[in-house]
């Protein structure tokens, strides 16, 4: 189920990778140790994730509430020795944007 | 593989999203037809979306030059009853949220 909304404006970090064949134990270990590290974090509001297996492409939103908690994020010592690790290892290619949300809507079907 | 960068600022919708279990081919055909119009739309400028089928957690990224051509496509008729048609059959539960791309990086592996 999609996360719940928050209330704009706050920032979304739009993540979009194709990963490589390789160590994938590793990069599903990392990637769980850095999705609790991030809850841990002040300013941090949720995340939502899905890849395809077919086409290989996997797009992460997470949602903070400003910039600085988003700073503080990438400045973290293990994200970014796990960064590193990524590009070194795990990742064919990525994207990375940080946008501020400014409107949002949901639904929700009747039961 | 992601898509390229563009040249902020510009725009994101962010569309997470997660299936009933009914009509998949109508689905798929009219996400086609969609995926098609929108990037005929004025001011288009790219989309990425992936589904993780064991979830069933569907996200969406298209991104736009501004938000006048969010609010056209919004109100394009096609666009406007396949999305009165996704309320009422295809959609459990989904979140939109319009936001302003203000920075961007991208990585690619080398050869």
């Amino acid at each position: 189920m999609p996360d719940k909304l928050f209330t704009p404006p706050y920032y979304a970090v739009i993540f979009t990778a194709t990963r490589t064949d390789a160590d994938p134990e590793g990069y599903e270990k990392t990637a769980d140790l850095m999705s609790e590290l991030a809850a841990s974090m002040p300013g941090y509001l949720g995340v939502e994730s899905t890849r395809d297996p077919e086409t290989g492409l996997g797009i992460t939103v997470s949602y903070w509430r400003d910039l600085e908690s988003i700073a503080a994020w990438k400045k973290q010592t293990d994200h970014t020795a796990a960064r590193n690790q990524g590009r070194a290892s795990w990742y064919r290619d990525y994207a990375l944007r940080v946008a501020r949300v400014e409107r949002e809507y949901d639904f929700k079907a009747p039961d």
